[in-house]
């Protein structure tokens, strides 16, 4: 099928691309001596996780319980849930786990802890549990140094559940755009995970799982001793907010939004594509390193660079692209495709049920992902 | 079934504050003298739909051709698909009015009308044309002194297919806060569409649609002589991008998404919830006057306001609330429910599937949604 016949906006994966940073974040795992756990939320997809784990990952990381459920449902039964467990959804945890999933939970707050045990007890569930450590991102986690780190421990030691490990996500490697401060975290990253391990194995806990990772940390770690998987997930892609902080370049973007013109407005300078706030999303993540990205950099249908050229603006259902200057108009008449490097891929794939998926330009399959909650 | 027992996050919709949303709209029009076409591109809902048309609307815009389908499906026939048109999509409009659908299109291209001139003369198809004016909010639409106004329908009135009207959209209306500037801007949307059908029609053309509208300016417009109908949309549900410039009060927000409290970070002096960029959208509408809202306003699971807590970031599954002191970690243990007021409401609905439709607090009915396209 040729892009032509395609319905827009729609989204694009192209797979040589993807394949090429699949492989890639592999090698750099294998040469540190970890494991890698790609992290799904990005993709979404069974074909994506598929083609992760012939790459050599040995599981996956999943931010839902849906996603969990999906996975395991097609096969990909290794999981690390790692958004914080709250009670309510032990029962589900539980049923995944008659189902046949690995799946390890995480949570840093003692009374969830408390809550695990019980339930591991009344109903002899081994949860699996991870403790999750903040190592400066200040999302979730706790501080290394803790003393409830050793307490939740101590209470899963006591149940039926199982300490797995410890997990940690530097998501302030987000912030900087450079080498230096890549490899200053990753540091931070691997070296607040392995202090806990260490207060926990010298408490007489054991301590299987030590997981670090981002996609810039992952990328830009030059040691992880003590450490023993990587999880990342957008490095499978790439996007515009990556590309902003030279963690990729853009030729190794592997997510765009095919888009059709559907207006010039020649008084206001701009072209309007039907690629707006919900098939891009309003995520602006690229404006501390590069502003003038905006909501996206515009490509041409075949996927080459259209210098200059920016989403600038969104409205619902509307991209605004402003004009270099009036040739702009002739160039991209109403009804041309153009393609749209999104600035954050996670969120851009999830207003879509499926990918595209592009070989040599022409599509040859459509991967389904799951979205919601 | 309770809000206990939903799974999170999910959205809420109240349908007691939406119904009297919709009754006072429905009341201005009325009391302006024009016919009310809802905007369906935030509830994306049949049966939202059939509230309205029960209330009195004429019939109903949409912002996608899929959505025009899906309501035509459901029996909703009289449908204006807002968005420019392309020749590429000629051919599914036909089939939607071969299907039954009484469809307006629109267009502010000369190329494009040549297209859908020459399609409805090779075709047969009686395509109603509405022409888009820009009336200052420089998204679509052709000035209304252009002289493409007169070239476009001069192209239409040689073909098959006929010139319905005119239509404008004062999106620049949610740039502004205060009455006076709601009154002016609302005359700018009148004059602008008036001014243009007078040309059409001092050149001969018969115009007999002069559509206006935006929730801020349908609200506030005090005189629409020449307008023939109002389209506005979020009114229904409104959000807090519309509380922030005191378009609506917080108690007439009919939308919520409902959302566990997953973590406490007390180093970070974070509450984290489990509604983040994904489930809130990353839409910061309401920082032009309000910048504390971030990204929405917890409310208990009532839906009580909890005064000066907002979701202050998000992560893409994640949102954090930075605590008001450190008492609030008791007030919201992790796994208690809040619910988050969405600053923008067209782009949060749209991460969902459903609505959970409340009436006294129970969870009385579960209404569809079509998104994508």
């Amino acid at each position: 099928m040729n892009l032509t016949d395609l319905p827009t906006p729609t989204l694009l994966l192209d797979h040589h691309r993807m394949t090429a940073n699949i492989a890639r974040m592999q090698a750099i795992a294998d040469r540190l001596g970890v494991k890698l756990r790609p992290h799904l939320k990005t993709l979404k997809s069974a074909q994506a996780a598929e083609a992760l784990i012939a790459a050599g990952a040995s599981g996956i990381t999943v931010s839902t319980l849906k996603e969990a459920d999906y996975f395991n449902q097609r096969g990909i039964s290794d999981i690390t849930y790692a958004v914080g467990m709250v009670p309510a959804r032990l029962a589900d945890a539980a049923s995944l786990m008659a189902a046949g999933a690995d799946l390890k939970i995480m949570t840093d707050n003692l009374e969830v802890a408390r809550a695990i045990a019980k339930a591991a007890s009344q109903n002899g569930v081994k949860y699996k549990l991870l403790i999750e450590i903040d190592c400066g991102d200040n999302r979730g986690g706790l501080q290394a140094d803790s003393a409830e780190l050793l307490q939740i421990a101590e209470v899963i030691a006591d149940s039926c559940a199982s300490l797995q490990g410890l997990l940690t996500h530097a998501g302030h490697s987000y912030g900087v755009d450079n080498t230096a401060a890549f490899e200053q975290i990753a540091m931070q990253e691997r070296d607040a995970v392995v202090m806990a391990a260490e207060r926990l194995r010298a408490a007489g806990h054991e301590v299987e799982t030590i997981s670090v990772g981002s996609t810039p940390t992952a990328l830009f770690a030059r040691d992880l001793s003590g450490v023993t998987e990587l999880r990342a997930g957008v490095y499978t892609v790439f996007d515009m907010d990556q590309q902003s902080r030279g963690v990729c370049e853009t030729d190794e973007i592997a997510l765009s939004v095919l888009s059709s013109v559907i207006g010039h407005n020649k008084a206001a300078g701009k072209i309007l594509l039907d690629a707006g706030g919900l098939a891009l999303s309003k995520d602006r993540s690229a404006d501390r390193f590069r502003p003038e990205v905006g909501y996206g950099q515009l490509c041409d249908a075949d996927g080459r660079i259209i210098p200059n050229l920016f989403v600038t603006s969104v409205s619902q259902e509307h991209g605004h692209v402003r004009v270099r200057d009036d040739s702009d108009y002739a160039r991209f008449p109403v009804g041309s495709l153009l393609r749209v490097l999104p600035v954050h891929a996670c969120m851009t794939a999830a207003a879509y049920d499926y990918f595209n998926v592009l070989e040599n330009g022409q599509v040859s399959d459509r991967w389904d992902r799951v979205n919601g909650w």
